[in-house]
C-alpha cells in the first residue's frame, strides 16, 4: 500500500487531501496538530486516515505534501529531514519557492524534493472552506531541482491532472518568485492599499464590479501573507516600484489635462490587456 | 400612449431598452444614427420601435434616456433643449454627473432632468453585448436637482426596480463624482497600469484569480474612458495621489523588512475589507 501524506489540513491541505482521494490506489493520510481540525476532517472524510503523528506519517509517506504556512514548511523540512522514507517524493504548496528550495538542500539525497505552487485559493482560509474542486482550472507550477527524477515530475503531473489543474508549468524558483511578485503578491497589496482609503465606508452603494473585483483578495490572512511577502521582499519591492511609476504616469497625464496622451495610454494598456486576455482564454473559460 | 425614448443603442442603451420593455405600458423607442445598429436592434427586438429620427423621438418622449458617450450627452442636451415634450423626465446614464448636471441647467423649466448612473457594464461594449439582465443586482445612482419633482424621482425608482437594480442611491453630483473617482475610475486606472508592466506577456501560466480580477476592466474602451476620466480630473487626481501614498507605505515596510509593521498593515487593511465585505453582502449575494 502506498501513502500520500498531507501535512497541515487548512484550506489548501484540506482541499488537496480530499481532491487526492482515490489517486492511483494511494491511501491519503491527513496530519494536523489541532484536534478540532482532525475531528472535522474525520467527520467529512477529508482523508482516508487522519492523525496527529507527523513522525509516523512522514516515515510512511511515499509522497509527502507539506501544506503548512511558509515558516512552518521551513521548520518541517528541518525537523523531519532524517525521517522521510528513502525514495520519497516530497513537495509543498508554498507561494514562494526560492526559500523553500534553499531549505530543501538540507534533505538527504534519498529524498526527491520538487516545489509545488497550485495557484488556487479563497479569501477565507481553514478546513471549513476547503473543497475538492478548489484546484479545478488553476495553473499548477512546479520547481524541480536538477537532481529531480523524471518519474517524480511525471507523478506530480498526474497528480495535478487528477485534482483538476488546467496545466503544469515547470520553472526555476527564482523566476517563479519574480513573476509571482507581479501576478499574485502585488495584486494582494493593491487590494489591501485600496481599502486603506479613509472614505472606504462612505462608498457603500457606489461600488460596482470593478471595485468588488479589485478588492476581493484584500480579505487576506495577515500572518500567512506577511510571511509570503517578506520572504520575497526583493523582487516584490522592484515590482511595486515599477507599478508606482506606471500609476504615476497615468495620474500625471490626467492632472495635466492631456487628453491626447491619456487616450494613447488607455489604448496601449487596453490593447495589452486584450492580447493577454485572448491568450488566457485558450484554456478553461470558466476560471476567467 | 406613453413613450420611453432611449437615445444611443450601445451596450448600456441597448441593455436598458430591452430591460425596459413592458414597463408600465410605455412604448420603448430606440434611437441610433447607425444603420447596422438599428438593423440589429430590430432583428433582436431590443426596442418596440427603432428609429434614426432623434428629433421626432425627443418630441414624443415622456421619459428620455440619453445613453451616448459623455461628450455626446452634453451635445445632445444642447441640441435638443427646445425639443423636449413639456413635462418630460430627461435622464442619462453617464458615469460622471457634475458636468452633465451643469449642461442640464440650459434646459427649459418644463423639463425635469435627473441624472442617472446605473453601476453596470461589461468589458466589451456595443449592442451585440447588450443584455436585459445587465442591471440585475447593480446600484442605481440618481442625482436629482432641487427642482426635481418627487413623482419623477419615484418614477425612476420604479424603473430601477423594473430593470432589476439592487437599490437606488440618491446623492449630489459633486459627491457622486468624488466617490466614483475612487470606487470605479481608479479601479480602471489601476487595472490599466498593471498591464503596462513590461513582463506582462511572460506571465502566461502564472496568473491566478487575483490577477484576473484586478486586471479585468483594463480591456476598456479608450474613447469613452478618456472622456470620463478627463471630465472628473480634479477628484480623480486627488484620489490617485492618496492611493499612491498608501501603496508606497506598503512598499516601504516591505523594503525595510519590517515584518511587524507589515503584519499590522495587512491586519488593518484586511479588517477594513472584511467590514466592507459584510456590509455589501446585505444585498444580493450573486453580484459579489
Amino acid at each position: 500500500m502506498k501513502n500520500i501524506v498531507v501535512v497541515g489540513l487548512g484550506l489548501i491541505g484540506g482541499s488537496l487531501a480530499s481532491a487526492l482521494k482515490g489517486f492511483e490506489g494511494y491511501t491519503v493520510m491527513g496530519v494536523d496538530n489541532d484536534r478540532d481540525i482532525r475531528l472535522y476532517a474525520e467527520e467529512k472524510s477529508i482523508a482516508d486516515i487522519v492523525t496527529d503523528d507527523t513522525k509516523y506519517a512522514v516515515a510512511h509517506g511515499d509522497i509527502v505534501f507539506c501544506c503548512l504556512h511558509p515558516h512552518g514548511i521551513l521548520e518541517f523540512l528541518q525537523a523531519h529531514k532524517q525521517g522521510f522514507l528513502p525514495g520519497a517524493l516530497v513537495t509543498d504548496v508554498c507561494g514562494v519557492k526560492s526559500a523553500v528550495l534553499e531549505a530543501a538542500k538540507e534533505l538527504p539525497d534519498t529524498v526527491d524534493f520538487i516545489g509545488s505552487h497550485p495557484m488556487a485559493g479563497k479569501e477565507r482560509g481553514g478546513i471549513q472552506n476547503s473543497s475538492k474542486t478548489l484546484f479545478r482550472g488553476a495553473h499548477y507550477i512546479i520547481t524541480p531541482r536538477k537532481e529531480s527524477k523524471p518519474e517524480n515530475i511525471a507523478l506530480l503531473e498526474r497528480i495535478a491532472a487528477y485534482i483538476g489543474a488546467r496545466d503544469v508549468i515547470q520553472t526555476e524558483p527564482e523566476r517563479h518568485d519574480a513573476v509571482i511578485a507581479y501576478t499574485s503578491q502585488m495584486m494582494h497589496i493593491i487590494a489591501a492599499a485600496i481599502c486603506d482609503a479613509p472614505n472606504l465606508f462612505d462608498c457603500q452603494g457606489f461600488e460596482g464590479g470593478s471595485f468588488r473585483d479589485c478588492t476581493r483578495v484584500a480579505a487576506l490572512e495577515p500572518e500567512l501573507w506577511t510571511q509570503l511577502l517578506s520572504m520575497n521582499a526583493a523582487p516584490l519591492t522592484e515590482t511595486l516600484r515599477r507599478f508606482e511609476g506606471n500609476l504615476r504616469a497615468y495620474r500625471e497625464v490626467i492632472e495635466a489635462r492631456d487628453d491626447v496622451a491619456l487616450m494613447k495610454k488607455l489604448r496601449d494598456s487596453s490593447e495589452r490587456k486584450k492580447r493577454m486576455h485572448i491568450e488566457y482564454r485558450r484554456g478553461d473559460d470558466a476560471v476567467l
